[in-house]
């Protein structure tokens, strides 16, 4: 299967600055689910964009063929952490077709707070 | 009326591991809502992905012609239930156009939390 | 402007059962918002589809030019209330080009929660 | 790169009346978020609809060459502000493509809630 594509774009990138709960699965994040069908490995590069500086990235990793993973912008560390409390945005490019869905978690107040969405795929045309 | 598409992707599967409320209703669940608005039933079938391991499938079901069915991940056992607290992703593939929502309800702490996304459809050109 | 597309499905319909807080504003619902950026009124017309039995509708109402409406489920009445509790998909076909946004609003446990998605649009080819 | 489409929609405006907090972070909010992937800035308009008067707007801002801006609907003063608890829409265009995701939190009652979508991003031919 080659379902999907190569460019996604999450505009609303944030971070929650505190959690209620302190174990891994109840920690405030901020996340890409990404699923790759192909039968081959997916190498992704994520460029973060800020409100008020210069782009960082690119963040580099693989997808195993037949595998999904789900990335956490929370532990990015190379080549720099990504900023809590502050607003940005992600492109994501692959060798092959993967699809995308960004899902934050939010526990800073009492109980938690869930939004996802299919993120933006870019069309064929638009890459650069 | 033959709206939709034979194929679909969710990629952020997750049954959170716990829940406040015990009846089924409220129990934590993910879950992918299916429209079919043919004439003749949709044979659906699923393919779950998950991060260390070869894909799982395919969960077989049928969704009548003009009815919806709203399917939650946890209820699923054959060929094997779906894990609690694990990352997955899943393909749907049915032999008629249908329509696909995914919605996660998390009742872990003391407030439940919702998402959902219409999932990706995969164009024609992208499928096997 | 002509923007959006006459024929719209959202698949995860439900109404929950219950409410925390008794005002308008904050009792549980499940929406369809409306946008009509044209220069003429929209004539809209909403069939419901169940899990076990057949469809429902129409349910009919108009979003005048230049106008938005945000239609709650919850308030249909003609030819028959929805029930609540119960799974529910939606086929929303205007005259004019219009765009559809699903919302649920959540407030059977202490905390509301809150869900949306662009609904799903059918291309021109996929319509009756 | 060349990233998006110059006209979104978002149907569902609404800016929820009351807090829970007081810091910015916390107050209730309605927001767009938009990435510029453009070498150029890009300058914006929006319209907003409502459900009984007619559109207001241009409401203008720029979102510079690399950067993301999330704009909050509470925060617009000029041509007039937002009104609370009242059902609107949006329409934004841009002189260059961007991508557009919607984004409420909503903390009227104890515990905030969040919910998110990519706007609805409208072809070519649809616009003007």
């Amino acid at each position: 299967m080659n379902i999907g594509h190569k460019c996604w774009v999450i505009p609303d990138g944030y971070i929650p600055p505190a959690s209620t709960g302190s174990n891994r699965e109840l920690v405030s994040h901020d996340a890409m689910c990404i699923l790759n069908c192909n039968a081959q490995d997916a190498h992704v590069e994520v460029m973060l964009y800020f409100s008020d500086r210069d782009p960082v990235g690119p963040y580099r990793f693989a997808v195993n063929a037949s595998r999904t993973k789900h990335v956490r912008f929370n532990e990015f560390t190379d080549p720099e952490p990504v900023p809590h409390n502050t607003d940005y945005a992600s492109v994501i490019e692959a060798d092959v077709p993967i699809v995308v869905q960004h899902t934050r978690l939010d526990s800073r107040q009492s109980a938690l707070a869930l939004m996802t969405t299919v993120a933006y795929p870019a069309a064929a045309g638009e890459l650069p």
